[in-house]
This record gives structure tokens, sequence and C-alpha cells, in this order.
């Protein structure tokens, strides 16, 4: 996979007119930099530069101890060394004498915003004086295409774990009665991801999360004590990590009422308004288009048919991270910066997940799991078509 | 342990002199600010202030679907937004009207350097106008105090860690026999973890580090296929981690050669010269002193001894992380900044870790904890006095 990147990385260098990439990290088990999962696979200790041209050089600049590891875990020509970086990070970029420099941090994007404010300030120290510190710029759209355009490969491993996690989400509705707490739920969750020796997609304490009923956090909160009672609503967001490729879905759940035959219609109504909000945004959703008008697609859906708006994206790519950063398909919200305005591209995978509250009943929630075609986008996660009703 | 730091933290703001004390972050789980762990305790999604005043108040701004899972996890009064963090985020500052506010940078340390330059870049632009901006200042002495000063139940639970690796130790010298892999030792060091439920104290490709004879990379990499052989020096380099806190030791094993009934003396040699600088270094380590000074005290025994001083600090700072940031036991070199020259203090946890080379058989390096007291430091592990010979 790295070598592939690799590779994907200085094709991509060629199309956008950058001679260099440079991403400058150091100890990054403490302070990682998420690109180097695509480039590196492995973590190093001191400051350490990875270098990547536009005519195929790739060099890696690391303390003389990590030397072995780099070379053990991807195809740079590395250099040591024990003092300081400097020497060798200015005699580099003599070498090639780039042009365009692009480097590791991102005001829109946090997933090629890698690069520390300290060690930002370090090369600039290093490079005062040069001819190169003018040449700096970010590496933001090197970063995107690289993570946003999936390989076949990388789309059969996110598949893979889709396919997990909808087998699990099958079981929870074998398992799962009124009674039962979010915990309890997360416990069977976590037993069958043992089982199958699957990893979370994201921070453990919230992956799944388990939302019932209509006191419930509703999003990013971990499982509580709460039990599931006639009537709520109930939704999961799960995902598992599968040959370092993630999941990430979401599905709702009703629990009928003693003297209920019948899903409420309020209750069908708003799940319902989510299924379909997300239909008609993946007819939207082609390549060209810019986030935010696919975002807008579900949004007014949902508040034309009288709720409230969700307030938060309708979807975000996923990869190698449950959240795979650059393009996403959001409202032009300020915290989002340039985001809503990149345009979609074919190999994209995104998500799509619209939510609204039924008062007194919970939050119905819906997300799919999409990848862009040349022409519009398919399908990878079997949509859910039906509310599922436990009685 | 969170509340008890956030405590600290206010008492060291004061001692310090510095009014506010503002940790900005996005997306934790792809780029963790490491302090996070000390104030926090769990992620958050959304661009986020964690914001501690000497005054003693805890204020954080969040994305309005991460309040609950902040409040769920530390005393902050919780402030959610929904399109921008930017208005709660001035108007926090003018209620306070901090005259100095340290953020989360360092050029120095990587354990206070959690801020990527996009989030600074970010953070300028809202406070570009206000009263602010220029009273931005590093807060790497606030976080060096918090993650050094350890308290009684931290020492607790890295003295546990300790233990468990010590009795691994014990258990590879009853296991290990000439003819296994590097890889084969790790196994077993594994099998071990395993059965006592214990997390590694860093990367799981290097931690256990296994390294044996004079081919192999020495440090910073993991096991290989290598096998020991008679007249091999083996060393591990290996820490776990057990409530929250790790350990990071390393012992040293010889393996004799058929026809030898004792080790060779210059095997002996190089042991002992590593053994006695590390207790000439112990007998230095005392608070007010600079780091570099102890690093030079066993640098100089060991290069006076007619061996080549070690490529890197004889000792860094043992916490939540093994690697804990801040005042190193180092060289005046480039690559470590301001840290050789940071006073040591009391309640501070080091390793001591020289190494040399013997020729023909490998590394001799031996790696203890210590813990400074008002007056020196004790040794937190029973100190390896004698080399482990295997027959």
């Amino acid at each position: 996979m790295i070598d592939e990147k690799i590779k994907q990385a200085v094709d991509i260098l060629k199309e956008k007119n950058v001679d260099m990439w440079l991403t400058f990290v150091r100890e990054t088990s403490s302070t990682p930099d998420p690109v180097l999962d695509l480039i590196l696979g492995t973590n190093c200790v001191w400051p350490s530069a990875f270098i990547l041209t536009a005519t195929g050089q790739a060099v890696a600049i690391v303390g003389s101890l990590d030397v072995q590891n780099i070379k053990d875990h991807a195809p740079y020509e590395v250099v040591g060394y024990v003092d300081s970086i400097k020497n060798e990070l200015l005699k580099t970029l003599e070498k090639f004498d780039p042009k365009r420099i692009a480097i590791n941090f991102s005001l829109n994007d946090v997933m090629a915003d890698g690069l520390t404010h300290g060690m930002y300030l370090t090369l600039c120290e290093y490079l005062k004086g040069s001819l190169y510190l003018d040449r700096l710029e970010s590496s933001e759209m090197i970063i995107a295409a690289l993570r946003g355009r999936k390989s076949p490969s990388e789309i059969e491993r996110i598949k893979s774990a889709i396919d997990e996690t909808l087998k699990i989400f099958d079981e929870v509705t074998d398992f799962v009665k009124v009674g039962m707490s979010e915990q309890n739920v997360q416990s069977f969750i976590r037993g069958k991801m043992k089982e199958r020796e699957l990893e979370p997609a994201w921070d453990p304490e919230q992956c799944p999360a388990v939302f019932t009923g209509p006191e419930s956090a509703g999003a990013h909160a971990g499982p509580t004590k709460r039990k599931i009672q006639p009537g709520h609503i109930m939704n999961i967001d799960f995902g598992v990590r599968k040959n370092d490729y993630v999941s990430d879905l979401q599905r709702t759940w009703y629990f009928l009422k003693p003297n209920e035959t019948e899903v409420p219609d309020e209750v069908e109504r708003g799940f319902e308004t989510i299924r379909d909000a997300i239909k008609k945004a993946a007819e939207a959703l082609k390549p060209g288009v810019e986030g935010w008008t696919v975002d807008a697609v579900a949004r007014n859906y949902i508040v034309e048919a009288g709720y409230e708006e969700y307030p938060h994206a309708l979807g975000h790519q996923v990869g190698r991270k449950a959240h795979d950063g650059s393009a996403l398909l959001c409202p032009k919200w300020d915290r989002y910066k340039n985001l809503p305005f990149l345009k979609v591209e074919a190999g994209q995978v995104y998500t799509l997940e619209p939510r609204l509250t039924v008062k007194g009943h919970g939050v119905a929630t819906i997300e799919e799991i999409v990848v862009v075609t040349e022409n519009g986008c398919e399908f990878l996660s079997k949509p859910q078509e039906k509310l599922i009703v436990i009685s």
C-alpha cells in the first residue's frame, strides 16, 4: 500500500505542478501526522523530513537510530543524522532546488495539518537566509487528492469493513430488547468484534455509540446506563477497522409499546424523511459538484418536511480514518473553512448521515457509505430501507 | 486523575504568573495534543478550546455535539457552538481579560507542541484586531511542570508498571536459548503481556524491541528473524502500560560459547562500564542541576573508558508516555533545543540508559528508572547489577 500511495503522490505532484512535498515531523507516536499512514507506515522519534519530488525521488532524513526502521517500512533513500537535521535538510533542498515546496499544514483540513506550530517555527529557523523559506506552501491539495482518490484495492477494503459492520447490526436486531441499557448493547457489540478480531473504527469509548430515547445525547458520546423503553427510537453509530481501512455506519431501531401493533406515524415519518433525504442527496452526488450543494439537498428536504436542520455535515470521507479529511458534504459554516467548496472527485468515498429528532421518541438517523463514480455514486452499504421494529 | 491535574495546573499558573492557559485543538483522534491526557481524558471533534485560569476557572468551548462527552469526562463549564467557535472564544477572553495567555505550542518540547500550524493560523485570524493576539506565549513551562511533577499516586502507578516489566524480564531469562530468533523472544513477551492483560508502553512493533549480536540495529527497530548465536550480547528494550502509566527499561544478556566457562573480559568490561556509568549519573541527579550535566557524567565516564559516546540522551522523563517530554538528561545538541538546560525538579521520573558497543558481540545497554527526591534520586527499578549469562 505504501509503495502504491507514494507512486500516486508523485503523479499528483506533477498534476498540481508542485516540485517537492516535504513532511516535517518528530516523535510521531505522541504527535502523529495522519498522512504518515499513507506514505510511511511507521513512527519516527527525532525531527524527520520525508521528501517526495515530482521527478519521483523519495528521501527521508531521520535520526541515526531511526534509519533501520524507516528502511524496513518504506522505499526512501534514508539519510541519518546525530546532532541536527538542518545541514542534511538544506543539502537536499539545494540538490533539488524546488520552486514550489508543499509542507504539511492546512487551515482547512485536519488530515493535512500534521505539522505542529513549534515544528513550523523550527523549519523557518533552519531555512532563514536560504532561497526556500519563501517557497513554502500548504500541501493540503496534494493530501486531499492522495487520501481522497481511492484505488480499487482501497475500496475493496472499505467494503469489507462495511460488510462486517452490517452483519453485526443484524445480530444486534436479534439480540436487543426493551429493558436493556445502552451499555448492554455496547457490550454485546464488543463481544462480536472480539469474536471476529475487529478493531473499532474510532475512539473505543464511542464506537459503538448507542443512543436510546428522547433524553440521550444523540451523538459523540459513549453509551450510558439509560435503559431502552417501549416507544424509544434507538440509533447506533458504529464502524470497524479491517486491514487498515474502516467503516462508519448508523442504523435506527424502534421499540413498540405493549399496546402498539404498528409504528406511530410520527416515528415512521421521521425515519422515512431521513431515508429519502439520503436518496435525494445520493442522486446529486457526482464528480465536479461542490460538497455544500449535496448537503443542501438533504438539509432542505428535511427542513421543508418541518424538522430542524441537523447541526453537522451531511457526510465526510472515509478511508484509513473514519473522518478521512478534505472535501466535505457540509453547509458553508465558518468551522468548515474551505471544505464545502472543494469539488467532488471520482474515487472518493463519502458517508451520508442526516439526522432529525422525533419528539418524545428519540433521534432518527441513518448513515450510509457511497463511492463516487465517473457519473454519479454507488452505495457500498446496503441501504436501510425500513425502520427495524422490535416488539 | 484529571481533577487532580487540573487543580495542580491552576497552582502552576499562579506560580508562573500566567493568567490563562488555552489549549486549542480539533479532531484529536487524528491530531492529538498529548496534554489532553492530563486535562481532559477524551477526544473532541470540532475546533475546541480548553481554558484554565490562575483564578481557578475551567471553561471548555466545543462543538454542540461534543458537549455531553466533555461534561462526562472533566470538570469544565462547557459552552457549545454550532457555526463557529470564534464568538464564544472572544467572549471568554473578554470576560477574563488575561494579560498573559499561554497556548499549546513549543519549539523545544514535543509534549507541549500539540497545536498544529493550521490551528495556530486560525487562532490568530480569530484574535486579529483584539487585545489578545499580542498576549500569546508558549505554555511549555506550564506543561513541563504539570507532566513532570508526579504526585505520589502517579509514582505508584509507574512503579507498578516497572514491577510487571521486571517480572517478564525474569521469565525471558528462564526461556531464552541460543538458536531462538529476536522474533521468538518478542512472541514470548507478547504472550506474557496478554496473560497479564498489559498494553505495550509504545509502538507495539518495537515494544518489546529485541537486539542480538553485533549486526543488529541496536535501537528503534522491531525484532527480526536474526538468531541468537553463542557469543552474542542480547538486549531488550521494553515497557508496559498499566493504569495509564508506563515503564521503559532495558536489560542485557550474554550467551556463552560452548567452550566458554566465563564471560569474555571485553563483554564483562562493557557491561560494567554501563552499570557504573548509571550509578555515577544517579549520584549527580538532584533538584536544581541542568540535565546536560548529568548526561555528561555518564558520557564522559564511557568515553574515558575508551568507548564511543552513545548517540542519544542519557535519559528522558517517563509518565503517561514513555517519552514524557520536557527536561532531558541529554547533550547540548541542536536537536534537543533548550531541553538540556532545564533544571531538574523533585517529583520528576527519569530513565538512565547509556549504551556502548562491544565489538564482535553486540550492544551493552541498561535502562533504569529513578525518581528525583528533595536531595537526590531513588531507583524505582531494581538495578541490573550483573550481566545475565545464559549457557
